[in-house]
């Protein structure tokens, strides 16, 4: 399992599919094939270690997994279905497979005969699983919001002006976060009004992998937004039914989406109750006026409050950030 | 010196009148007389120590004492014409007295031909002399702004229930402070929205002192109001013309107040930019809606911003304490 855990790596980090790795072992224990799944497409671990033997090659062998095996028909077939015909005796694997559509492997397997050794290693399993694991789970991208406001709570001046409200160490952590997540999702307001790049960059460069824009709502694009010429092009949402909207971005491959505003869109996508974490950056600045950072989230009264943690502060230069969960989840 | 300023330890901290103390000594340097200060309406250190002496028992003395002797009539005489009369040789003193209306002495005295040393030990006499000095030098008392808001700003939910936004080690560090300070100040909105006992309770019991707490407004204070009963009294003050009424405050010897809002109120306190520090309690909550910290700063775009820089984080079970002070002060 440690060999198959090695060549999962080797899979991208990213994408609609997880990092899956297989060996394959002769009945005397020898190492006879060795797979890992590439990417969407491609063929899964599984498919891709018999591929490499000839045919009944894997008869009673023992074959190797670190998900257990899926049992749909995507782009690919069954792997479950394609064991049964090799003829292996035996199938190891280490953490089940969460999908809806494509677990029941394990059952298929049992039920052809083969004998299924299920949850070896399967912490090891999970971390290298990672994100893909919790988002097939949740059914939908891991989601962030993030906001940079004054102390008193706004994001811009009576007369719309923010720039900058946090200074230039904000800025940059800001961009770190972009280069790390799949997705930024925003609402058309902001980019009629502010007409943001929604680019991650580092210093002055562009980060090597950009998350790719969404923009939320039903409002034109204009056709010299700048979204428009995003490296990596740009998604559009309607912005009217978020959770299903959301679960169609994991389908896609997005396994975590950064929200950042404006305040009406990060409003909306708060009282959904899905947001796994907060990112609120914190300038000294005192501002009042009519700007909040959120707008409503249908609370009325106190006991409703939407109850957080804050688990890390963190200071960048003059500024703050405070990353927050939700009370009693993570 | 060093027991001149042991005697003004003597000497109330708090009240109209700053602690001072002061050694009289003969030709030949043994000490013949000592006094202190113990708070208005009571004689000046000075004439504390004149006091233990028979008629001529000061002539060619050594007077030491930690502030300039002032030269106005108050409640007790000027002490610049007492030591004349007194035919003292020689003035020792440490700070410069920082009053409009009291200061000249050492000008009264040089014109007398008596001698005057003045700025011995002066650092250590503004120690001593702490926010008295600070607050004669201002005119007005320190202002302190506090509020407790969620992550997101709001001071109170929609329905405009506020109980309890911070948790119980937030709500006993707000006690801690308000018995650290001279006088309270909130607008008669509060008072009649709120109703607040305007106490500083530590644990189950009233601090030993009270501060005093000041009602801002024109409204009147309703008859049931806790205020009324509050164990300092009360002040009212008609909040139409806040440095003026803050420099009548402070003739009445309140050296810190501690403004607690409501948004109306601090807001308005806020923009005379006559505030000294900032205690931004903030808890992991989102509310949403109206009810904002901060209402109008009189601010129209970014670049008119009040700038601060916080001094310190503090950690108060869930919640933060932020500490700002305006940028560029102190």
């Amino acid at each position: 399992m440690t060999r198959a855990f090695e060549l999962a790596a080797l899979g991208p980090a990213r994408g609609v599919n997880p990092r899956v790795g297989c060996v394959i072992l002769a009945a005397d224990g020898r190492v006879i094939a060795e797979g890992h799944h590439r990417g969407a497409g491609t063929p899964h671990a599984e498919t891709d270690a018999l591929s490499q033997l000839p045919p009944g090659g894997a008869a009673g062998a023992t074959v190797v997994v670190t998900l257990e095996p899926c049992n749909h028909t995507g782009r690919t077939g069954p792997c479950s279905e394609a064991l049964i015909a090799a003829g292996v005796s035996t199938v190891v694997y280490s953490v089940d497979d969460p999908g809806v559509a494509s677990s029941g492997g394990a059952e298929r397997l049992r039920a052809a005969g083969i004998e299924v050794i299920a949850g070896v290693k399967s912490e090891e399993g999970e971390i290298l699983l990672d994100d893909w694991l919790v988002t097939a789970r949740l059914g939908r991208p891991l989601i962030t919001v993030k906001w940079a406001s004054s102390l008193d709570g706004r994001v811009a001046a009576a007369d719309g002006s923010s720039r900058w409200i946090t200074g230039p160490e904000a800025r940059a952590d800001v961009h770190r976060r972009r280069a790390g997540v799949d997705a930024i999702a925003v609402g058309t307001g902001t980019v009629v009004a502010d007409d943001p790049a929604l680019t991650a960059r580092l210093g002055d460069d562009l980060a090597p992998i950009q998350p790719i824009p969404v923009v939320f709502g039903r409002s034109e694009i204009p056709a010299d937004a700048r979204v428009r010429s995003h490296p990596a092009g740009f998604l559009t949402s309607p912005g009217t039914s978020l959770p299903g909207e959301f679960h169609a971005l994991h389908s896609r491959g997005i396994r975590s989406l950064l929200v950042e505003g404006g305040p009406r869109f990060a409003s909306a996508v708060i009282a959904t109750g899905l947001v796994d974490e907060f990112h609120v950056y914190l300038a000294p600045l005192l501002l009042g006026g009519p700007r909040s950072a959120l707008t409503d989230l249908g609370i009325e009264s106190i006991a409703d409050g939407m109850r957080l943690a804050v688990r890390e502060t963190v200071t960048l230069g003059p500024d703050l950030l405070l990353i927050a969960t939700p009370k009693g989840r993570h």
